[in-house]
């Protein structure tokens, strides 16, 4: 069998046998070349399978057209591969364009941005955004760097695992969309985008969308001649609902764009040879579905994964893993199942570019086991060694530190044990590879969800912004607090008809895909339960009319209470402080039951419709951000309310979240103490009886993620 | 002797010695009563010498003109106060108007927001904010307020401890400011501020301001014909200087308002007879520069404090103290303290109304000892003890929890083992209350910069609001990173020309109040080493032109540097990472000597002008957030330029914070790991030979602050 990495769906298949993506980052133009050795041992014998690199174009072309490769060590590449090769470690590699890695200019050559301004990424306004943003598409770009994919694929094609090289995955540019997002919003490129021009992108785009300019004028509120003549609003501040549909448009054909130029790097990939599997990093757990148009463009040999730090500098807030940042973590990794990936942490803190706040080791352990808790199947330490700049490269100073584990001059830093023991625990687990989280209901994702906040932020309603938000501080982290494991089931996925086993819940806007919407009647309609809250939708995905839920719920309609203190009771919870709106059913369907009432105005807030074959809606018109133990209770009775089973773990303690994993054979309980105080909690997992077993209880230090066999076999689901 | 409370400017002093105050906040109305006297024992138990409590209007107005006291035992304050009188205890009372306390209407009576909706406060668009948002000088509601104040102040008048009662200090308002800026901005009611009228408030601050309306159109760009047509300008979009000039004088009249409404409800209180002195507590520890006014409006019988909480709920981004709420602690205690009070935390977290995040006992005790560390004198934990809600007054809820110390039902949580071990480290290290802090060099704090986001945010250059984020971010990090510690100076005070034994470091801005320039000039002809980073000042605290210290420095001038990939060199600090402004000198003082070059372009980034008399200036064009180890050794050699001795304290670990605090004859390290992660640290002192005294290698668990007696009397200074 060839030395070869495949994945599917669940998991990566490693010269044939399930397991895990271990991978680390390894600048072989900053380790010292005397030291590539023996760090890519070290790295072995903390269980890595695999290392990354960038591949800089500034340190390759260093003027234009004078592209290097092996004539000074720091751009040997080959002799690196080669070594990679010979020590049985595989490569990712990442020849850019861009690479950031606080390099200058991001990693393009300085020639480049300096000598072409007008490659430039522009802003709404026309006016350059920073110095090292480029419009992805300008011809004069794609050309540059078209030279130097020409130089650096046909390398790597002769590497690739196929033809017996260590390359066993390509990274084409880095975090896409992160130049132009962080330095002043989508690009706005007059000519890239081809505003004013019939065949020009943004016109072409319009009128796929839309059949003439009568219908997008209408949608605008505008009366533009024609197609060529439109330009985007101001995402910063939509006015009404005819902003927010530009905006949202423009969103959807810039991430287009993105897409287009995903394919034509790939292209050229595959043009040069290079015959292994392509991959990208998202920048951050919420920016997955700013991809997916590069993915439905990619196919099936193309693998999606994220970034995921907690801290990278003293603009953070937190300096160590949070709840949050762990909820953060579980929604990007299930994000990525839904596209049909491994879910794949690129970036995975092994540092920081600054020195200041401190990566501490048991943070960093912290970190690992909660990204694997949650789902993660492939991971690539950001970085796994240190090193010096090369002469001209160093955006930010001579020495790459990075705190990283093996330290510039060889040092071996605590979190190197750190790494080890993480990458044995794979090892000697890697039937978790294999294991899948058991939940106790499903919370539907939207992708629309987390691309909203743009079009979608403002007073206008209850928007999708909103219910992003809400999913994150109401139910998810409700869930995990009450000790309820939240699966996942992508809402834009007809794979949702065959997940009518539990219930799902729905965080929904006033706006809500006609697609999905039809899904979820067609959910019901099969027997699913669903829980919608806490607004019924009345537009699409494009602001328009939309009723197709509302019209199965008979014509069900709300409407916002806006009493400052209202006096809310759901099941036996007793009163349930609202920290959000609120809203009462103005008409509900025939013979449903109201389940909970605002009780100054008598108005119901929440009511269930059953239908035959087992099918319910259950609505409920609250929105909360999690404070207080009474929403525990309120959320264990709407669960009851949806036939929900007792969940599958049992943890008495709200700020101990647990997640359980398992092949079917065997299982593993994580507990998660993700606060700096130790903390204890009693656990039970429910047995395949139905009865729980106890687990004893358990003190968990700060920062402690303990991971607890559990020996019987076959648990109830 | 009676029992008394006095303070000064240093600390209180208590039945005759100094000592701290040690509060607890304790609701009689939620606390059952027979639960009274068993809670304020154990309060006593656990070294407390006071506790505070609201009064709720809300509770005690039920009805409009149905004011009642001792009708039942929750509005039984007089028996509460007695009990309080035989235990020994001290009292805080906290009539309002205003409560907040998770309180419906915030504490306010419901009748008085909803059948007068003629007073809340209005935004700049003239509509209210929310529905318990008074505008606080509105007749209405001070007539409102005068009938529940003449009711409950001549009670509160026969129990002060000068009549043999407990009560030592009363609290008028809470918060102020808050109930307008958290929900809208300052507040703009017309009638109150009298827009329209000659003699309405805000005309007759702007005559106070301009000579004639023609001077404030030259400084607003404006052509109006009367002060009475004067507007203010919308605080989130200044476009220019003007709009700045008009947004910073909406907010200095807005300030004399709220002095105007403190200064009419403490006449009010000693109109009854309330002969103790009168405290209030600022919202937060950047908020205390916003009681400027009001500390000047009522003289010396009157006590700032301040509220530092570290997470109330889930939108806080750490749950637990953190490195950047240990510094603004210390900014606050400073600040209190160049207004002449002892230190006081009026409302330090004994807990949180939300019941998650989990507030920790471990955490809470860090949170303890880093304001004590940091000079806090007096504290009122909040709450010490839950209890509750009579019915109608809760605001979220029947129970008020508040993860406190001693839960509703009388259960002692861990969190009282905390306080009680605080309270008794405090008594048996009484001396700490007269300590002061060892400062290595003065950080200077202008009280115009934390009132300044509103009107210097945005990007006219570098405002007093980058000051303030470079001065937290930059400055203060830095130096405490590098084992330095900073004390701090009031430049708004003459008392400044007595620090000349210390350098003085000075984030400036483009504008900076002639007074602080001219002060600044006078520090330095006197012999004081003065840092000014990163900006020669060019405009007065109006955006006027003036330029004292630039004239003092031979019209000294700089320009800003655009390249993106700077190469500092400062001293043999080696390249340091530059991650914010740079500035070049233009022109510089005579004999100026320079002493850091941006090498690419040679431009001078420092230079140093020396005065006979020992006086320098240093001026260093840099503006950086603290993040690479290269900044602190750029931070030592400009110390080493100033000619600033060793630091008092030396440790090896630049995660580890420390204070060192002495009463010239004890002294007391405080060692700080505010990670989530053990941590460890080498420290040493300085002695009175200026040899470094070994104090050992120190293991810091999470969290940990630990405290080490210095034997060694006469610390070097």
């Amino acid at each position: 069998m060839p030395h070869a990495i495949e994945w599917n769906a669940q998991h990566y298949v490693i010269d044939g046998k399930p397991g895990f993506l271990v991978s680390g980052e390894f600048h072989y133009f900053r380790v010292p070349r005397h030291d590539w050795e023996e760090r890519l041992s070290r790295f072995r014998e903390a269980g890595g399978n695999c290392v990354a690199t960038y591949i800089p174009w500034i340190l390759h072309e260093p003027a234009e057209g004078d592209i290097r490769f092996g004539d000074a060590p720091e751009r040997d590449l080959e002799s690196f591969l080669a070594l990679c090769r010979d020590q049985g470690l595989f490569v990712i590699a990442r020849p850019g364009p861009y690479q950031y890695s606080e390099m200058k200019y991001c990693g393009l050559p300085g020639w480049l941005c300096e000598s072409y301004p007008e490659l430039l990424a522009r802003d709404l306004g026309g006016r350059p955004m920073v110095q090292d943003s480029v419009s992805y598409l300008h011809p004069l770009f794609l050309a540059k760097a078209k030279r130097w994919y020409d130089e650096v694929c046909p390398i790597l094609a002769r590497w690739t695992t196929s033809r017996g090289g260590p390359v066993a995955f390509v990274q084409f540019d880095n975090e896409l969309t992160g130049i132009h997002e962080w330095f002043g919003g989508w690009d706005y490129h007059p000519n890239t985008m081809g505003f004013g021009r019939e065949d020009g992108r943004y016109p072409r785009f319009l009128m796929r969308r839309y059949p003439d300019i009568r219908a997008l004028n209408a949608a605008y509120g505008t009366d533009y001649a024609r197609f060529a003549d439109v330009r985007p609003a101001d995402p910063s501040s939509p006015r009404n609902v005819c902003d927010r549909r530009r905006i949202k448009d423009y969103q959807d054909f810039y991430f287009g764009t993105v897409a287009e130029y995903a394919r034509t790097l790939a292209s050229w990939m595959r043009d040069a040879g290079i015959d292994c599997d392509l991959v990208h990093n998202s920048a951050n757990p919420g920016s997955n579905a700013y991809h997916a148009e590069t993915v439905a463009a990619l196919g099936n040999r193309f693998l999606l994964g994220s970034d995921h730090y907690y801290n990278l500098d003293l603009d953070w807030n937190a300096n160590n893993p949070t709840p949050k940042y762990a909820l953060n973590a579980l929604l990007s990794l299930e994000s990525l199942r839904h596209m049909g990936f491994p879910p794949t942490v690129f970036e995975l803190p092994g540092g920081s570019a600054a020195d200041w706040p401190p990566i501490t080791a048991s943070d960093l352990k912290c970190c690992y086991r909660t990204n694997l808790a949650f789902g993660m199947k492939g991971l690539n330490y950001y970085v796994f060694t240190g090193g010096y700049n090369p002469d001209g490269i160093g955006g930010d100073g001579e020495i790459y530190d990075y705190q990283a584990s093996i330290a510039p001059d060889n040092a071996v830093r605590p979190h190197y044990a750190v790494l080890k023991e993480f990458g044995l625990f794979l090892q000697e687990n890697e039937w978790l590879a294999k294991a899948e989280r058991i939940g106790d209901f499903r919370l539907g994702l939207d992708r629309e969800l987390p691309r909203s906040k743009y079009y979608a932020a403002g007073d206008s309603g209850f928007g999708s912004a909103d219910a992003w938000t809400f999913l994150h501080k109401g139910l998810a982290i409700t869930s995990l607090c009450a000790s309820y494991s939240p699966g996942t089931a992508d809402l834009s996925s007809d794979g949702l008809l065959r997940l009518t086993d539990q219930p799902l819940f729905v965080a929904s806007s006033d706006n809500m895909a006609a697609s999905v919407q039809r899904r979820l009647v067609r959910f019901v309609e099969q027997g699913g339960r669903l829980l919608l809250a806490p607004v019924l939708p009345v537009m699409d995905e494009h602001y328009q009319p939309c009723r197709i839920l509302a019209d199965f719920l008979e014509g069900a309609s709300i409407e916002r209470l806006t009493d400052a203190y209202p006096d809310v009771r759901v099941g036996p919870a007793g009163r349930v402080h609202v920290n959000g709106g609120l809203w009462a059913a103005s008409k509900m369907p025939s013979g449903a039951a109201a389940i909970a009432r605002e009780e100054t105005s008598g108005r119901t807030v929440a009511w269930k419709k059953t239908y035959e074959g087992g099918g319910c809606v259950l609505w409920l018109g609250l929105q909360w951000k999690f404070a207080k133990l009474a929403q525990l209770r309120m959320l264990e009775h709407v669960l009851q309310e949806l036939g929900c089973p007792p969940p599958a773990v049992r943890c008495d303690n709200p700020n101990v979240w647990t997640s359980l994993r398992s092949d079917g054979d065997r299982a593993m309980l994580f507990a998660m103490n993700l606060f700096s105080s130790p903390l204890e909690a009693g656990l039970r997992v429910r047995g395949s009886d139905g009865a729980y077993v106890d687990l004893g209880r358990h003190a968990l230090g700060p920062m402690e993620v303990k991971t607890i066999p559990i020996r019987e076999r076959g648990l109830s689901r």
